[in-house]
């Protein structure tokens, strides 16, 4: 007798094998109705959540390769660390290969036979990796930062949103000169949110100057380094938007060696909210993108891949939430 | 003609191996006098250094595992990160191996060929694994946290100078009530460091009151429930030393909560000088330790152990320094 699959579930319920595989585990993004119908199809099939490991009996090393080139920036051991949790649950073990050698170098580890799976988070905008694994027919995705022309599966957050909602709290609160770090341009992280934040403020008539600008990598000196210029010039936002939250803790810190009083003086807004951010003895205002659910979305496209692969490449967008903690206030009165 | 290899130069100079690799590499720990013998020996073998990595013939994966459960903790990664490139200098390819599973799954992982060596950077005192990986011929470190018996090459810091230190600046500031939250008594770094404190306060005639003592995880949010408690008892201490930088992030989480004034209400010292201790945002007052050094020490036993297994353990402990930031103040006049 043929063993039941998230497959066969999926089928009769009418959903794709990562719906079913999320509305079991009663994971968050996805509806009480689909969940009521992802159920009721698995009683039908007398499918138990708990084959999840069975049903990967096409894999055969049981091990995924998480790359990632900065381990030193806080961002990554926090989405590594659920990638590992939830490729456990389906008894697969993460290992984490960091090197910051040349991309052949990287595909040749990748490829020698030691990896089922390969989950990609620091991947540059027009890296050819991900091409290179199809090519080897390895499965993978990309998670985090994702590529201009989507050719593998991918999962990443919501960023236009994110700015979005950054850009409503700077209107209500009274900004109008305001000034930005992004992230680097080759990163899809980086290039998204600067875009979405110039387009989210012009929508809402608030300058974002050329001269209140810059770019950094995503680490706490360059964002002090880029800080320290912007917030030395005549004419000083009221607002520095970042491309992440370790750049602004960089911004912090330039704030906090110019004495300028955080956020009396100077509004400074995070992206990802890693776990840092919401330290009291930071307390950044911030964009929340869940990367519990962003690692879980990635396995589950990374499995589904490996017990189906070939499938033309999705791109998951997971929701973000504004969280407004103790680094943004109404601008002072400057007159 | 036989090879000449580091350990010959090692002989002539009348030093240990390690000693030439760091001196011949320009590392920090080795006297002018040293290096100039060590230059001389390898001048007179015509050993040169770019040979590291043939002198591991030995070795057939070219790929070390390095054992960490804890990357979440900012620590873990700038000591991963260090070993990376060390070992990358010897060609040789760090796997970061962060299964939190049984110490027997562990081994299989460890033991499976996969590796030539093994660097264990969160062994707990009394852990089991160093003597199977010795039992099974596998050539290991521990580095950063060791065993209470010394029976594999160690490699830590010195945390009785630096808790000796931390006595000093105490007293000299004029603190007579000192509190702690130390470490986990199971790990090797929280126990040495707790009883290096006792003692070099007991030493300078401070009390270190149990009521103002707690231990806790080496994380944010065990030091800030830690510091929590011991601040609102009705005899405040006027510092706090922790047992790492992160547990001290927590207690400045706690002061800020409770709205006590860093330094001039509480002076907080934490122990490593993780990078983000350094951020003018945070500016700890602490205890640093060279992980360069650290990672370099536990690198060069390694490969002495791959290429010549079987000798003594030994212990090498890396020096610290104390970094007088903005956390720490004379105690504010109570009466």
């Amino acid at each position: 007798m043929k063993n039941v699959t998230s497959f066969d579930v999926a089928r009769l319920a009418g959903v794709s094998q990562p719906t079913v595989s999320r509305a079991l585990r009663n994971l968050p993004g996805t509806s009480p109705a689909t969940r009521a119908k992802v159920t009721a199809a698995a009683a039908e099939l007398s499918y138990i959540v708990s084959d999840s490991a069975r049903i990967l009996s096409t894999t055969r090393t049981r091990r995924v390769a998480v790359v990632s080139e900065e381990l030193t920036n806080p961002y990554y051991p926090e989405l590594v660390e659920p990638i590992r949790r939830h490729l456990a649950e389906r008894d697969l073990r993460a290992v984490v290969v960091t090197d910051t050698e040349t991309a052949s170098i990287t595909l040749d580890v990748l490829a020698d036979g030691s990896y089922d799976g390969v989950i990609l988070t620091t991947t540059s905008r027009r890296s050819t990796l991900p091409r290179d694994l199809t090519e080897r027919a390895i499965p993978h995705v990309l998670v985090n930062r994702v590529l201009d022309e989507p050719e593998s599966h991918s999962c990443t957050v919501d960023n236009v949103a994110g700015m979005i909602a950054v850009a409503k709290l700077l209107s209500s609160e009274g900004h109008v000169d305001v000034g930005a770090v992004h992230g680097p341009v080759e990163t899809s992280t980086g290039r998204e949110r600067a875009e979405a934040l110039q387009n989210a403020l012009r929508d809402r008539g608030i300058r974002l100057r050329r001269s209140s600008t810059a770019r950094a990598r995503f680490g706490h000196d360059s964002g002090l380094s880029a800080a320290r210029e912007l917030l030395q010039t005549s004419e000083r936002p009221t607002a520095i938007v970042c491309g992440n939250d370790v750049i602004a803790m960089g911004v912090l810190s330039a704030a906090r060696l110019l004495g300028l009083e955080v956020p009396r003086e100077l509004t400074v807004i995070g992206f990802d909210d890693i776990p840092m951010a919401s330290w009291p003895l930071v307390g950044l205002t911030t964009v929340r993108c869940d990367l519990d659910s962003l690692a879980s979305a990635g396995v589950d496209m990374l499995v589904s891949e490996i017990e189906e692969p070939g499938r033309a490449p999705r791109v998951v967008r997971i929701p973000v939430e504004l969280m407004t903690r103790s680094t943004h206030a109404k601008p002072r009165d400057r007159s």
